[in-house]
C-alpha cells in the first residue's frame, strides 16, 4: 500500500533537504505536506518549482495531520547522519498521532528506546532505510550478469547522480527497455522501496552489498541495470563508497555526473577533478578489475542561465568527445539515445576463482 | 600486565594463521603454546623457523593449560571473519579454564550469548579487537599533523604490509627516531595493543577512523608515523579499505609492499598491478587530496632462493628508480636509510574548510 508522507524538514526544506526533494520528485509514494516553519503557508511549488508538487508547507506536525498522512518521512540526511536534536519532539508527536516513521539517518530511530516504546504503544512502524541487511563478501558472481550495467559517478557528492540515474531509466523504459534503477543510498531506497545504503555497510562488505543489489536486479530480469552512484573518487571522506560501487557493481559503462562550476569538493579544499582526469582515473581503476568506459556526461546546470548551460554542454562534448546533456533541464532522451549503442556487455568478463 | 597466550589454530597453523604468525613474531605478549592437532608434538620453530619461537604445539586446550596461559588468542581471521564452527568447543573450554579470549574475527565473540555467559561465570574477559569504537567523520584535522606520515600499500592482501611497517618502525627507532606503528587491522592491534580494524568500520566513517589513529599517534609525540596498509587498490572486494587508509591517513610518502611473483589478486582472476601502474595509480589518486609520492619498495621474497630474491630487488630498483629491499630477509636498515631523506612533510597541506 502506498504511503501518504508528511515530510519533516524543519528550517531546511529550501536548502538542505535532498532526501525530501528526491522523494517529492521521484517517489511513488505521495507527499501530502511538508513541515517547515521557515516556509509555512507556501506550497512546494512556490519554494522549489522544479519539484512540480502542489503539496502545502505547514509549521508543525499537528497542522500536517489535517492532510491525513500515514507516515512521517525524515526529509534530511545531514553529514554524520544524526537526528537534529530539535527534531525529536516532532518525531514523537508523529508517532503519538499513529504515523509510521521513515528515516535515512545513520542514527537508527528504531533503536532509540523512547521512539521504540512510543511506536509500540501506538502500533506504528519505524523504517530505518539505512539499516543494512547481512550480506556476503564480494564473490565475483556479478561477473556472470548478462544485462548491461551502467554506473553513475561524479565530481562530488550531491551533484545529481541519483536523479541522472532515474532519468536515464525513464528514457530507457520509454524506448522499450526493461531498465531497473538500483538504489545505493537512503533517498534512492525511499523512492524505489528497496536497496542498500552502501555508506552504512561495514567496509569489508561494501563491494559485496553492491554485488547483491546488481544480482537482485538481474534476477528481476532487467535488461539494463542502472546503479545509483555515491560520493566522488577524490572525496577525502566518501571515496571508499564510490570505489565499492565501482568494483562491486562490475559496470560495463559509466556516465559522469558533473556540476561544471564546482571548483572543489564541498567542505574541503580538495580541487574537483576535470573531465579528462575523471575519465582517466575511473577507467584506470576499473581496467584490471572489470574494464568499462565512460560513455557520456550528465551535466547539472542548475543555477546557470540557458545560454551558459548550453555552452557548458558544448564544452563537455568538445573536451571529451562524448555525448553530454543536462537530463533534468533538457530531458534524458537525447543523452540516452546517444549512449544506448554503448550499453552492451562487450567488455571481457572476469570470474571469481576459488583460490 | 602482559598476557601469556595459547594460540588457537586448529589444523591451520602452518598455512592459514596470519594472525598467529604476526603475534608470535612481533607481539609484546608471550605465546606459550599453539593449539593445532595437525602439528602437535613439534615446536613453532620446527614448522615455521622464521617466526623464531620455541613455543610447543599441542593438540588441544587441555594440553595447552600445562604451559599456564592467561588468554586464548584466536589465531586466524578467515575471509568473512566467522568463527569456524568446530572452534566453538575450544573457546568454551578455554573460558571454563579461566582464560581470557582475544579475537580478531568479524563475529563478535563477546556478543555470543553462550560465550558471554560462560565468561561472566568464570570472570574472564573477551576482547573483540575488531569491534570499532564510535568515530567521527573525516574532518581534515589530520592535515595539521606535523610529523611525517608513511603509509604502506601493496599489490595484494597478505603480502607483508604489516610486517614491513613494523620493520621500518624498528629501523627508524634504531636510528634514533620516535617512530610509531599505527595498527589498522586485527593482528596489528593485537601486536600493538591499540588501533582500529578499518575493515570493520562503517564505510562512511572509514576515512574518519583512520584520521583518528594518525591524530592519536601525533598526540603521542611520534616524529614518524607509519600506518599499516590493508588490501590493494585493485582488489575487487577490499580496495575501499585501501582507499580509506590513503585519504584518511593523509600520508606524506608511500612504501609499496609487493610479492613480486604474484600474477593475480588471491581468489580472483584480476591481474596484479606492476610497479609502474601501482605507483601511477596511488600517486594520481592522492594528487588532489594529499599529494604524496612512493619513496621505496619492500619486496616479499619468501619462497624464492637468495639469488632470485636479489635479482627481484635489482629489477624493482631498475624499473622504478626507487630503493627496494626485502626488509624481513635482509633487515630493514638499508631500506630505511635510503627512504629516510624522503620522509619529510614537504607536500602542500590541504586543510578542511567548513563549507
Amino acid at each position: 500500500m502506498k504511503r501518504r508522507y508528511a515530510v519533516l524538514a524543519l528550517d531546511r526544506f529550501e536548502r538542505d533537504a535532498k532526501t525530501a526533494h528526491g522523494v517529492i520528485a521521484y517517489g511513488s509514494d505521495e507527499v501530502v505536506a511538508v513541515i517547515d516553519p521557515a516556509c509555512a503557508g507556501r506550497t512546494v511549488y512556490d519554494v522549489l518549482p522544479h519539484l512540480a508538487s502542489e503539496a502545502p508547507i505547514v509549521a508543525g506536525v499537528d497542522e500536517a495531520l489535517r492532510y491525513e498522512p500515514t507516515a512521517l518521512l525524515i526529509g534530511t540526511a545531514p553529514q554524520g547522519g544524526a537526528l537534529p536534536p530539535d527534531w525529536r519532539q516532532a518525531v514523537l508527536e508523529a508517532l503519538e498521532a499513529g504515523l509510521d516513521v521513515v528515516s535515512g539517518l545513520h542514527d537508527m530511530l528504531g533503536e532509540d528506546e523512547n521512539f521504540a516504546a512510543v511506536a509500540r504503544e501506538h502500533d506504528c512502524e519505524i523504517w530505518d532505510v539505512r539499516k543494512p541487511p547481512a550480506v556476503p563478501l564480494f564473490s565475483g558472481a556479478v561477473y556472470g550478469v548478462t544485462a548491461p550495467t551502467l554506473l553513475l559517478v561524479g565530481n562530488d557528492c550531491a551533484v545529481g547522480k541519483m536523479t541522472a540515474a532515474l532519468e536515464i531509466v525513464r528514457a530507457a523504459n520509454d524506448a522499450g527497455a526493461n531498465a531497473r534503477f538500483v538504489p545505493t543510498g537512503q533517498t534512492g531506497i525511499m523512492i524505489a522501496g528497496w536497496g542498500i545504503a552502501i555508506d552504512r555497510v561495514i567496509s569489508d562488505f561494501a563491494a559485496g552489498a553492491t554485488e547483491q543489489l546488481v544480482l537482485f536486479a538481474a534476477h528481476e530480469r532487467a535488461n539494463l541495470i542502472v546503479v545509483e552512484g555515491q560520493g566522488a573518487i577524490n572525496h577525502p571522506a566518501y571515496a571508499p563508497v564510490t570505489l565499492a560501487l565501482m568494483y562491486g557493481s562490475a559496470p560495463d559503462a559509466l556516465v559522469l555526473v558533473c556540476a561544471p562550476q564546482k571548483a572543489h569538493i564541498e567542505g574541503f579544499e580538495t580541487p574537483s577533478l576535470g573531465y579528462a582526469a575523471l575519465i582517466r582515473i575511473h577507467e584506470e581503476l576499473l581496467a584490471t578489475v572489470k574494464p568499462a568506459k565512460v560513455v557520456g556526461i550528465a551535466l547539472n546546470t542548475r543555477g546557470l542561465d540557458e545560454a551558459t548551460a548550453r555552452a557548458e554542454i558544448e564544452r563537455a562534448q568538445a573536451e571529451t568527445q562524448l555525448p553530454a546533456d543536462d537530463v533534468v533541464r533538457f530531458g534524458p532522451h537525447r543523452l540516452y539515445g546517444a549512449i544506448a549503442p554503448a550499453l552492451t556487455r562487450h567488455a571481457p568478463l572476469r570470474s571469481a576463482a576459488v583460490a
